[in-house]
């Protein structure tokens, strides 16, 4: 008799690990370059053990959970954080980041440590700092950021509540003057936080000076009640984020002292004069280094889902080979759709991990720049830092949004079960699309940006750009956007060397980005009509970064099977995004119609190279089982059993017959009897 | 002083009432074409009324529920709703099927009405409706569809469940005989049916005769308590659904009496006999009816989509329009990614629900001749049925879901709140990617049938296609493609014509058929190697068949503002699937460079002018309030208000301090007092 299906899925898994061009050795260096050396590798699976070996924080029931019991346990689970951080002494913001990645879902304190200490440090007096900073480490205090408002999202320019100063009293009078101007949104604000920085338009004797921020107390430290005057609470379940207390909060006019107000780079003298806002430059450079952050989430969020489902669709087999019984059935990684929609995400979860990598080499070297007083270097390095990261951030938050839920859904009826965990990892990830920015705004930053280098280099302010900058491919513009030029790949294995591949995306961003210059100027410059094309001109050159990334992050491996395998995958990425998008490299027969025919042959080329080590290249990752938490993800292929083991925990199988039996089935099925 | 937001929000919905084309007469024209007439729209309100008068069907506090909670609920819907059923003599499966859809969720006897009694109906005999169907209909017993198997999904070849017939006892042993021949997923199989039809791998004297159907007692219609050698239970919470008790259930030596097996099409004799199944051609043309019908709920679920998320973007203003204080803010609907993201949507909804209408139409008229007597006839209707039903089906499942999804992410982070209904709304579509047929299974189908058909024409087997057939653009296959084709279109405006637009679509269309054809000859018919292709096949010939039926459907509008309104938004529906693909356009230069722009330019052009009448246009489909469930979705715009009072009912609110604090915050923030 044949093996067993649920025998059968684990010997499958052994197979693909066996079968593939990587040894130990081969695939450790895989997973060093993606986990950022051996070293900081152990430490992360050394944190995660003090995760997993801790039964509150090891608790991963959220799917039993409404929002109200998410909540109440997400504080308990911050409670034991603590507590385990303090026991373990760990003091840097690395370790605890990989403490709380380990957790797998996000909790109410995450903006407390994220946003609120990182605001005292960066925008309070230093006597400020000797009130709140301490007490804000110890947890005396518990804080959110209050940013948005019902009214307002991102355009911090619309934010409504006010503070008005009282020379008299030297106070500021803080009000909701409107429904919409109650702040509304912020973690950790509705049930959970006992003060908040919050923004409002201050009035200096009538006059609108701006927005500006207020270190405001919510609630009492003795027994947590809201203070007289503020009105707050949760704003209700969402998609993610159930264990926070996301909030509203209005004010009727509450008054804090003069010394509430951030003070480090505006201020509001005692007579209510007020002395101008100093631009800080390095606040921008961290905005840079959220995103570069934010990137590495994004990665690790995709790379888990390609795990999840590159092992469950090589563990599951579908459908005969032939006519026969006994011929077998295919595993489901073997069909070409299927390789199509994972092996991009597989390359994918490289891409942004690649691409955070060098973001924040680049900030890196963007600080030493200022440490040297290279003043206008360091200005042109931040304003390309920021374009650049802007359009990164906005295209990877969508495609890697998109791309779980595409994993989720390559798993038929078993990625619906919550317990192939691919659903919460897209809850919890798809807020990036618009916290940070929504695309719209980021590629309009991303795009004028663009257009302000090819401006600078058209009209000769410009005469040179570095190689290694990201956009040195705008000196050769007029090369590329000749429309003479022509491809010169002949073969679909032409475009395995990455420079031709990559040379055809500089040459689409360039005729973009010429392209929405000219339709600028024949618009008068409105921005509205010209903002399908400014986020293809964004797309186009994020995708051309994250390619040539991704090819200079081969280069560094050493030759071998490693090297080999990830080219193969950098390659089929590149491939994936000339297919998508072949009608911008049509443009002007830079590729004729056989060329474009041969991109495709290309990726359905290299989908069975890339077949070989699919599993290995997401077991490079090292996420673990734990980690994971995924019945059809497991490392050893026993999804079946796992199916079966966690349906037989969900509450409703406690009993044989559930309570609404009697109420009213009972009733019906013995109407008559 | 300004307008407040919060009353902006109301006068900005009134103003694109009265500024667009529509007047009331001109809007209702839309009404009846989308909603099958004025009498039956007027019906669909009644019965509408009747769930949103009933205090228990009109609960919509789904999100504040977990799975047990939502399930214990569900079971009183059903029986509330089964009583309504009774008291008001409904009887049609129309009106019962309206009164469902009112609901705004599914419940666990859905596939009680929608599978286990027309299963009966159809596949049992006389003898045996006699003793299940009256049953079935009062709702006596309480069935599940239990096909699908831990290990096998829509592979029915694949079930492992089996049936084993015992000559001496007149009776079929069912077994389970192995972990994945569990049957898993059925809705309603896990704590409600009392009965189930099963379909098990049928042996006679050790002989497997194929996959066949048996209906099975699966608890005690005294107690509910499963019967000896049942074992059945919920599958745990998922995507969507989680109102209904999708279950599993294994059987260890279950004996059911010989005539439990469903036996109208196939028969096991009492010496053991086999008659060997009846091919019922009518059992396909169900299955037409069923994706028809699934085309109905999809247009309808992205309608709604559509409709909260049109309003919102008219309703919430966002960004300066200039510099000065008083220029007021854009309406996010004026943003040109926005209408990018939603126009095209309103368009889907209205497709999908044209598409539908025509399935079915083509639906009766394949019954008529089979009636006549055409076998002929019949069977080619109902090969060219099934093929574009399964790529259609594919097709808009996806991007029903897909649209839906973005829809929610265009509001912000308005759209992540659950009370904006988005979420809701995706969940319980997104299984339409799956059930049913997946997508790769289905475009597949779809595929070989459109090669059946070129095939025929090639070798002259078939010699016409009538006009009306939906292939018969393949009849002019070497017209189309002829590479010295050349598109004629020499302005946006001229794809205003929606003949030209089509004669692109069907251009495309016939080269990725031959195309695949060739790929197909070339790889020895590896219909794996072919997937890609073949997807692209199914695609293409499904966008032709979207947007000529659609067009149709325009022509039959009388004269006036509602259809040359419903033309544009045809026009946009048509230039946006031509500018997500228009490489496949540019192929041999049936399109120039300078047309594949004329196309953006088109799209482009054409949002402006369905702005004009965006929200009218989502209008006409008159969803109530209470069926949208949308706080930012409110036909009257006053989103803000609503957005507050739904917030209050959030259980955290109830209480100023939440249960954790005691046990968890308070410790910590008073750790040293």
């Amino acid at each position: 008799m044949a093996v067993e299906l649920k025998d059968l899925a684990p010997l499958l898994l052994r197979k693909e690990r066996a079968s593939g061009d990587l040894d130990a050795a081969q695939l450790a260096i895989v997973t060093n370059t993606l986990r950022g050396g051996v070293a900081r590798n152990a430490r992360r699976k050394q944190l995660e053990q003090l995760v997993k070996d801790d039964p509150v924080l090891s608790d991963r029931d959220m799917v039993f959970r409404n929002h109200t019991e998410r909540y109440n346990f997400g504080i308990k689970k911050v409670a034991t954080l603590i507590k385990l951080i303090t026991k373990h002494k760990l003091t840097t913001q690395e370790e605890i980041q990989e403490l709380r990645w380990a957790l797998g879902e996000n909790l109410p304190l995450d903006l407390h440590d994220g946003m609120f200490v990182p605001v005292i440090e960066t925008q309070a007096t230093d006597e400020q700092k000797g009130k709140w900073l301490q007490a804000a480490l110890d947890y005396k205090i518990l804080g959110a950021y209050a940013q948005t408002e019902l009214g307002h999202g991102s355009n911090v320019q619309g934010i409504e509540t006010t503070a008005h100063f009282d020379k008299a009293t030297q106070e500021f009078i803080i009000n909701s003057p409107t429904l919409t101007s109650r702040k509304w949104w912020p973690g950790a604000l509705g049930k959970t936080a006992t003060h908040a920085i919050v923004y409002a338009r201050l009035f200096l004797e009538g006059k609108d000076v701006g927005v500006h921020a207020f270190m405001m107390q919510l609630r009492s430290l003795k027994d947590h009640q809201p203070l007289p005057g503020i009105e707050v609470g949760d704003i209700g379940p969402k998609v993610g984020f159930n264990s926070i207390d996301n909030g509203y909060c209005a004010f009727d006019n509450v008054h804090i002292p003069r010394d509430h107000m951030f003070m480090r780079f505006v201020k509001v003298l005692s007579d209510g004069t007020f002395v101008e806002p100093q631009v800080d430059k390095v606040v921008y450079l961290t905005m840079v280094y959220v995103r570069a952050y934010l990137l590495q989430i994004l990665s690790i969020a995709v790379g888990k889902a390609a795990t999840i489902s590159t092992r469950f669709s090589a563990a599951r087999v579908q459908g005969r080979k032939g006519s026969g019984s006994n011929a077998g059935e295919f595993q489901v990684l073997d069909y070409q759709n299927q390789q199509l929609v994972l092996f991009p995400l597989i390359a994918l979860s490289y891409a942004s991990n690649f691409m955070s990598n060098t973001m924040i080499k680049m900030h890196d070297s963007a600080l030493e720049l200022l440490a040297n007083g290279e003043e206008h270097l360091f200005g042109e390095k931040l304003a390309e830092l920021h374009g650049i990261s802007s359009g990164i951030k906005a295209w990877l938050a969508d495609h890697v949004s998109n791309g779980i839920e595409a994993a989720r859904r390559s798993c038929g009826g078993h990625g619906f079960t919550l317990s192939s965990n691919l659903n919460h990892l897209f809850s919890e990830i798809v807020g990036s699309t618009t916290y940070e920015g929504t695309m719209d705004v980021l590629v309009q930053q991303h795009a004028r940006y663009l257009l302000k280098v090819l401006l600078a280099l058209q009209t000769g302010k410009r005469s040179t750009l570095s190689p290694n900058s990201s956009v040195g491919f705008l000196a050769q513009a007029s090369q590329y956007f000749n429309p003479t030029l022509r491809f010169s790949a002949q073969r679909p294995e032409d475009l395995d060397n990455l420079e031709l591949l990559i040379e055809a995306l500089k040459v689409r961003a360039t005729r973009i980005v010429v392209a929405l210059a000219q339709q600028m100027r024949d618009s008068n410059n409105d921005s509205n009509a010209c903002m399908i094309t400014m986020t293809r001109a964004s797309t186009a050159h994020s995708e051309l970064l994250l390619v040539s990334t991704f090819a200079k992050s081969v280069e560094a491996f050493p030759a071998g099977p490693a090297k080999d395998t990830v080219s193969s995958l950098c390659g089929l990425f590149g491939a994936s995004l000339i297919v998508q998008n072949l009608n911008d490299f049509r443009d002007h027969d830079y590729f004729s119609t056989a060329q474009a025919n041969l991109a495709r042959q290309q990726l359905a080329r290299l989908l069975p190279i890339v077949r070989r080590n699919a599993v290995p290249l997401t077991d490079a990752w090292e996420f673990s089982d734990f980690d994971l938490n995924s019945t059809i993800g497991r490392y050893d292929g026993d999804i079946y059993r796992a199916l079966v083991k966690r349906a037989a925990d969900e509450p409703l199988n406690k009993t044989q017959v559930a309570e609404s039996y009697e109420l009213y089935l009972k009733p019906l099925i013995q109407a008559s009897l």
